[in-house]
C-alpha cells in the first residue's frame, strides 16, 4: 500500500469529533483550538517491536499499548487528553493490519473525546511507533514530579507487579490459565487511570513505566526529598498472588522492579487520600511516605530494611541497559 | 550510555527559553501556555536513515534536518513555531554524536524562539527520529490546502530541483566544486521560509517535501481545483542551472518531480503578489494557475503541453514505492 493510500485509509477512519479539533488529518499539520485559560501537557513516547513489547504481539494489541502509555504520561500530569499524533514505521504495512493497529487504539481511547490530527506512515526495517499526546489542565494546576513534600503519603493505584509477570508468561500466552491470562493481559492492555480527578487532592504524582524503584527516585530527585517504601504492603492482584507468595523475594522483585504496570504513583497529604480515591473511581494502596533526607529506603513487613541487593534486579527498565 | 543519563545530558543543552514553556524537558510532559485567541498547528514527520538522508550523513546535518523537514510544515501553515519534541532511536548512542545532532537542531532553529520540551532515545536497529512541531496563528487565519481558488496564481519560493541534483551528487560531495556542494547544502540544509509572515496574502499553501507535482496535487484534491504549470518557468539555481540546460528534460523532471526543497508553495491573487514577496523577505515566483477545471496541466516556454510521461519519474516522493 502506498504511503499516500495508507494514510487515506487511516484518515478516513480518524474524522476528527471535538469541536476544537479545526482541522484534522490531511494537510501539513491540524489545528486545534486549546482551552482558554488552560495550559498543555505535551508528552511523547516511542514503541519498537522486540523491545517494548514481543515482536508477536497482534497489531490490536500494539495499537492500544502505544496509545495508553501516552495517556498514561497525560494522566500522571492530571491532564485532559484532547489530541494524538501516531507516526508509524514498519517493513510492511498492509490495510488489514493497519485496521487491527487502529481498532486497538480507538479501543485504548475508549469513550473519551481524543482526537487523532496527524502522524505520517514510513518503511523501515523494524517496527517503530511514534506518539505524541497533548492534553489540558488549568493553568498551574497540571501535577509535576517536584510536588513531594516531606510527610507526604505516597500511594498507588490498581496493583503492581502483573505486567512484568505477564511477560514472563508471555511463551505460554496460547494455554495459559486463566489468572496467568489475566497478568499477560495487564501487560498487553495497561488500565490508564484517570489522572485527571487527582488534580487539588495529591501533591506529586508520576506513571509507573520503569518500575516503582526506579519511578520513585524521578519524584526524589525533582523534588530533592527522600522516600520509604513498605515493600510489602504494594498492592498484589488476586493473580499475582498465585504465582508468588506474601514476603517473598520473588514478590518484591517483580513488584517493586518490574516495568509496564502504567499504575500511577502519588504523594499526598493523609488527609486527602479519601477524597482522592473517590475521585479516581479505583483504589489507592499508601505504600510508604515522603522523608526530608535523600535516598530510598526499603522496609519489609517487620519494619526491617530491605537491601537494594537483594531484589536483585535493576532499578528500572534502561532500553540501553543490554536487552 | 544509558536512556537517563543521555536524557538528562541532552536535558541540560535544552534549557527552556520561552516565557510560555511552564515546564520543559524531565517530567512526564512538559507544560506550555498557549496564545489566547490563537489555534495551535501541530506537525509530526519521521527521518529514518538510508530512506530519508543517505547512511552515511553526518550527525550535524540529520539534526537540522529532522528539525528543518518539521518547521517547514508549520511554515506552510502560516503558523509561528514555538514548540519541539523530538524521538531518537538508533542502535547505538554516544555523547558526542548526540552533542552533534543537538548542534544541528539548533542551527535549524537559528534564533528562533523554539523550545524542544520532550522527547525519549531508545534503542533501535535503525536510526530513526521522529519530531512534532506545535506553531501557533490568530484562529481562523492559519493556511491551508484547501483555499486555493480558481484563477489564482501558483507561485514557489526559492528555486527548485536542487535538492534532487544535491542527492544525485551525494557519493561524490568530498570532492565536488562549488556549484555542486550548494546543490548537496540544499538537501543536507534545506532553507525554512517565514510562512507566517504569508498570512493575509495568499490563499493555500504547502511545503514541498514530496515534488512539485506531488504537492500541487494535494493542493488541487484539498480545494476541489485543477491547476496549469508553465514548466520552463519554475525557478532554477545557478548551481542547477551549470548541470541541466534550460527547457531540458533533465532540468524539468529534477524541478517538477523532485523532493526536498521545502519550498512554499502558494496559490494568491495577483494582486497580493508584491506585499507578499515583500512579507517573506524572499523571492516569489509566479509558475502557473489555479483553474476550475480539474487535473494538472503541464506547458513548455511555448505555451505547448508537455506530458506526464515526459517526466520520466514517480509524481513525488513515496516511502513504499520500490525504494
Amino acid at each position: 500500500m502506498r504511503e499516500f493510500e495508507l494514510v487515506t485509509t487511516l484518515g478516513q477512519r480518524l474524522a476528527a469529533r471535538r469541536p476544537d479539533t479545526r482541522l484534522g488529518i490531511g494537510d501539513d499539520g491540524a489545528l486545534v483550538a486549546p482551552r482558554p485559560g488552560w495550559e498543555l501537557a505535551i508528552t511523547t513516547d516511542t514503541l519498537i517491536a522486540g523491545r517494548h513489547f514481543p515482536d508477536d504481539t497482534p497489531a490490536v494489541d500494539i495499537g492500544y499499548k502505544t496509545i495508553a502509555v501516552n495517556l498514561s504520561d497525560l494522566a500522571a500530569m492530571g491532564a485532559e487528553p484532547a489530541w494524538l499524533t501516531l507516526s508509524l514505521s514498519a517493513p510492511k504495512l498492509d490495510a488489514s493490519w493497519c485496521d487491527a493497529l487502529i481498532d486497538g487504539a480507538q479501543a485504548a481511547i475508549g469513550g473519551q473525546a481524543i482526537d487523532i490530527i496527524g502522524g505520517d506512515t514510513t518503511g523501515s526495517d523494524q517496527l517503530m511507533l511514534s506518539v505524541t499526546a497533548i492534553g489540558q489542565a488549568p493553568a498551574g494546576q497540571a501535577l509535576r514530579r517536584s510536588a513531594a513534600c516531606p510527610g507526604d503519603l505516597i500511594a498507588v493505584t490498581g496493583s503492581l507487579g502483573d505486567a512484568a509477570a505477564g511477560l514472563a508468561f508471555w511463551p505460554q500466552r496460547a494455554t495459559a490459565a486463566r489468572a496467568t491470562q489475566y497478568l499477560i493481559d495487564r501487560l498487553r492492555r495497561p488500565t490508564v487511570r484517570q489522572g485527571a480527578a487527582l488534580r487539588g487532592h495529591v501533591h506529586a504524582a508520576i506513571d509507573l513505566s520503569d518500575g516503582l524503584l526506579a519511578d520513585i527516585e524521578h519524584i526524589c530527585q525533582a523534588s530533592g526529598v527522600g522516600a520509604t517504601l513498605e515493600l510489602d504492603r504494594l498492592p498484589c492482584s488476586e493473580a499475582l498472588a498465585e504465582h508468588v507468595p506474601p514476603q517473598s523475594r520473588a514478590r518484591r522483585r517483580l513488584q517493586a522492579t518490574g516495568g509496564d504496570d502504567y499504575e500511577l504513583c502519588v504523594t499526598l497529604n493523609r488527609r486527602s487520600l479519601a477524597a482522592a480515591e473517590a475521585a479516581l473511581e479505583c483504589p489507592l494502596t499508601v505504600i510508604g511516605r515522603i522523608d526530608a533526607a535523600p535516598g530510598r529506603r526499603l522496609l519489609d513487613a517487620a519494619g526491617q530494611p530491605i537491601a537494594f541487593a537483594d531484589l536483585d534486579a535493576p532499578a528500572g527498565w534502561d532500553h540501553f541497559a543490554g536487552d
